[in-house]
């Protein structure tokens, strides 16, 4: 037996997340079956980060199981073609320890969340980005985005059904850029860093800086909204297809 | 009666491309039913480019007659109200004199081609890009569009069907940008600008390319090419999902 670590993109849109869940297609259960195609073989494929409904990944990271003799290069390309047409590929395929886990050896994630500000509707990028309709400004974003850097309790943005152990985490880095595309409109990427982060950390951060960036919120309500460590201290939860899973470390 | 420019983007893969045509969905005939939805008069939306189908734009130009007195932010509003959710969206409107004419009195088009390579089919692209399974070498892919550019007789790159009265065309620029995304690939950029181009020039244009920057063909067989004046003598024409009009000049 041989344990493959995977670098997988997949758009979230159709999937109802990662995991395997009975009410609709998930990326796992997509990845489980391509396994099974491939070499007759049920195993669990296990993901670093377990991305919800309609969420993406460019670097989402999974390790698997396989009996079979074969290599990396040979598991890419199986499961790519036994997942035709789902809309995930498998990156890289790379032979591993029996030590490695996805999960619980990784040490940093990073996400990238698109918003995309103009009047009209995205048609190239529907499903792709977070449509807000007026313009956000990305100083304000930043100095909001600045009061969130650091080891704090995230109580403020966790969701609710978090399973996490605790509500402290270190925020590494969450950096604000921006693309001003003239008349195909301003596009603001977030990049957020840490070793792990709360179940719906990123969106619920991201919905209370939009409220810096349209002025509504000064900065300094954003540092208020974290130490009354209360979900409805902070902002609402910007949707789920502006949000990526872009990178897991070792 | 007032005229209102129309600049648009649209996510060519539902519509049988620009034109209005009995099987099935357009462009045009989406605009035409917003209009008619908003003010209830039946016009002709007259478009830069009659985009093939599946083609994408980001930078669209049309042109339509309203005779209910309103203004440019208005009419963008309401057809991007009435389009839903159709993918495509007014991205500004103007309201101009009886003389322009989206068509003919254009002075410049702008298209944009997309390849991404790698081994995997595109996830998050798909629909959006060609994929190439192989790397393309952008030096190559830039010797070759070279040969390219300036006014010749391009009849070996124009479709059977071109109804255009001479095949004579000049080519300001056939530019070659590349980006190496490590796992995500390697994507192509081929920026074409022109006074107007015959029908599939572009994607018969990349098409040949791509055998440049593969390596199968040299930067001078793509000049015999072009001097051999017949279509069998280029490449094959490149798929629709990765060209986009990107911007009309007047």
């Amino acid at each position: 037996m041989a344990r493959y670590k995977l670098t997988l993109e997949y758009d979230g849109g159709p999937f109802v997340g990662w995991q395997r869940q009975d009410n609709g297609p998930s990326v796992q259960a997509a990845l489980e079956a391509a396994v099974f195609r491939f070499c007759g073989e049920r195993t669990t494929v296990q993901g670093a980060g377990r991305t919800d409904t309609g969420v993406h990944a460019s670097g989402q990271v999974a390790h698997v199981d396989i009996e079979k003799t074969t290599d990396a290069t040979t598991v890419a390309k199986a499961l790519n073609a036994h997942m035709k047409p789902a809309p995930i590929a498998v990156l890289a395929a790379e032979a591993v320890g029996q030590d490695f886990h996805a999960r619980f050896s990784a040490t940093g994630r990073r996400y990238l969340y698109r918003i995309l500000c103009r009047p009209s509707r995205p048609a190239l990028l529907r499903g792709r980005v977070w449509w807000v309709p007026q313009t956000l400004d990305p100083a304000a974003l930043q100095a909001g985005a600045d009061r969130l850097i650091g080891h704090h309790d995230f109580s403020s943005f966790r969701a609710s059904e978090c399973q996490a152990a605790s509500p402290e985490k270190t925020l590494d880095a969450l950096r604000i850029e921006s693309r001003d595309r003239g008349l195909d409109g301003l596009e603001i990427r977030v990049h957020a860093a840490a070793r792990s982060f709360l179940h719906h950390q990123v969106r619920n951060m991201v919905g209370t800086l939009r409220l810096v960036g349209q002025g509504k919120w000064s900065p300094e309500q954003v540092t208020r909204a974290l130490q009354a460590k209360e979900r409805r201290a902070a902002g609402p939860t910007a949707p789920a297809e502006g949000l990526y899973l872009t990178e897991v470390t070792y």
